[in-house]
């Protein structure tokens, strides 16, 4: 059911990066459930987490490993099982996985980073995932983003995966990432696992900030269904490879080589929300004419989360009352309904709060009926603007989630 | 597929209210869709409406004219179109229409209270409501609750009403009241249209009181699908037709009149929910152990809007991974996963944030499997706490709400 998205091509391989899979029947046997990626002595990791209070294992021993030590050598991956609430022998779990890669890849276990994805408040399966780890270890090779793609996912139907090249002062800066959703989705520090390469020679500071600025306008600004996982993780490993000289964070080249990761992180974030579980149609929402940024994207969450303008796109239906409903309902102090506009593309439907004259229902189905189209909203009260990406709601949803156990 | 719900009997005549209906054909014909309601005079009418912004034209109207006069002597309320977003000639309409009830009743048109519910975006159908109007005059009558019940119904399955009566030093006291639900319900200062009429005889501020303490225990705390509508209005008539001495915020009988005005507007709100779109489970949800009332309903709010909570539900999954991650993601500053406790009904499921060494999956799948069973929540960081009621997400409520206008 994705919205206009297919694998993804042609992932560049990133130099300092290795990647293996293998598969521990984590959640069902039979296909590749556990992802490792080695990363080259010297690179410099950061990450960002989710802001759920019920923090998984792995993200509660990503932040611990992050502030420990700064010689991140390997991730490792798993899908099926999200290892949260799961208590202090949830936590046992994922220190004995990275033990076991450390082991594999001669390291220590604090140079490990863990993720794991999929039901909440189950043990993971600890002696099959201890098995795989040698196999993945054994997998490992430069070319594999496509399978490291493949191996994340859980509900997603289409694997997700982006490249961008630039060419900096040093030579040619490579990004490739890979990310996986696709419910459980209103990332507020990040998503639900993305994980992000460059070989550039990024210092430690600009490494921490390039992933931010990237995030900001890209994992957090989507929603499928206003639900924040407690495992959203997204790291961006700088291996160092290209040059010899640091990118710091005023440098020329940090400019070209943050802008390629904010691009590969938007397309990330966009293939989430075009895989929303149950997506049919791939909506934009621009909000302009806001006090600051904050108020923009409260309305902007306020009509991409409401389950009734989420049903009706589904349908097809131009029912723009609803839009208006969660403008009013977003909570913005003194809003003047007769300073607002709604359109979709560039139909209008509302002006100075009053419905447009030449507007006929025929013209606002024309636009729903798109696989793809933007609602733009203007509040008349400020400069500030912010655009968010969502996915209406179908049967689908409802089927995917209430079967998703069984 | 209302939960435990059947049409209300024995709904109490309330002295000094008298009921008619009419069909105007608002939506479609072959139903009664127009509702007035007459008020002896010298009775005291309260209202709360919704915060949503887009307020529509009727709300407005019901302000201003509740801040013009203290006299009301009729509502007027249609179902099919809720005049909202309709700018300046919505409330010209709005107008209208209260001049002609005023007309066929003999009062002044600021004596009417006019209340829409329907479709938003659209134009009244004006010609058709004005005939309708002397019809639903000449049908007034003491008893007719139950018609009054059925004639404000939308997508609601099955009408609603309830009856208390007390007795009071000054003699027995009647509470009756109706309801209309069942989508874009997330009242945040009423719902989606409630009449309540008691005949005591209540002072104004005592009116206001009563109703502003029943609405924040009922109607404030459910939840549908976390949509407030530009609707939302629940008014309390007392006809003062009953003893002779008003009865004041400080007298013992305000207590007993203001519990029955409670009880009433719990039950509404309860049917609201029992009936809303597409529901097959009816959820109390209740939180202690918070730091104030506030914090309790957030995390209240959080699980009850919750749609991936919602569709396990729906599903009879006992998922109560998805429980608590709505508590993680609700934005408890400073939270401790360690001190949270979720049960469903008596069953344990987290104990000092550890899953419970007792719990089995078949004990919590015996509970959802019920029709109507409580979730609860202890956060282990205070005494206070807050009680709401939701209902599940299925297949039914995208339906309905993609096929809504069609």
């Amino acid at each position: 059911m994705a919205v206009n998205l297919s694998e993804p091509t042609n992932l560049l391989p990133v130099t300092g990066v290795r990647l293996g899979v293998a598969e521990a029947a984590i959640k069902k046997p039979g296909r590749n459930d556990l992802l490792l990626i080695e990363l080259a002595e010297g690179s410099c990791v950061a990450g960002v987490f989710t802001r759920n209070a019920f923090a998984a294992a792995p993200v509660q021993l990503c932040r611990e490993s992050l502030k420990a030590t700064s010689a991140i050598r390997a991730l490792l991956v798993n899908a099926g099982n999200a290892n949260a609430a799961t208590g202090s022998a949830g936590l046992e779990d994922a220190r004995r996985t990275t033990a076991a890669v450390a082991a594999a890849l001669g390291c220590a276990p604090q140079q490990v980073l863990p993720f794991s994805t999929g039901v909440i408040g189950q043990r993971l399966p600890l002696e099959r995932m201890l098995a795989a780890v040698p196999k993945a270890a054994a997998d490992l090779a430069a070319g594999a983003w496509a399978a490291a793609a493949r191996t994340i996912m859980t509900t997603d139907t289409v694997s997700k995966g982006a490249s961008r090249r630039v060419a900096t002062s040093q030579g040619d800066v490579t990004v490739t990432g890979i990310a996986k959703g696709v419910g459980m989705i209103e990332p507020h520090m990040a998503t639900m696992l993305a994980f992000v390469a460059t070989d550039a020679r990024l210092t430690p500071a600009a490494t921490d900030a390039a992933l931010r600025a990237a995030v900001d306008e890209s994992f957090n600004c989507v929603t499928v269904d206003s639900d924040t996982s407690t495992n959203d993780s997204c790291v961006l490993c700088a291996t160092a490879q290209v040059g010899t000289r640091e990118i710091g964070i005023g440098d020329a080249d940090y400019a070209l080589v943050s802008a390629a990761i904010r691009e590969v992180c938007i397309e990330l974030a966009q293939c989430v929300v075009r895989d929303g579980e149950g997506a049919t149609r791939f909506i934009t929402i621009e909000v302009g004419g806001a006090r600051d940024v904050a108020e923009a994207r409260q309305v902007g969450y306020a009509i991409a989360n409401s389950p009734l303008v989420k049903t009706a796109m589904f349908a097809g239906d131009a029912n723009w009352g609803r839009i208006v409903m969660a403008i009013g309902k977003a909570g913005v102090e003194g809003l003047d309904p007769a300073r607002v506009g709604v359109a979709l593309d560039d139909v209008v439907l509302l002006e100075g709060g009053e419905p447009h004259p030449d507007y006929r229902e025929e013209r606002g189905a024309a636009i729903v009926a798109r696989p793809e189209f933007t609602i733009r909203v203007g509040l008349g009260r400020g400069d500030a603007q912010a655009r968010l990406w969502t996915c209406d709601f179908s049967y689908e949803y409802v089927k995917i989630n209430a079967e998703y156990r069984t």
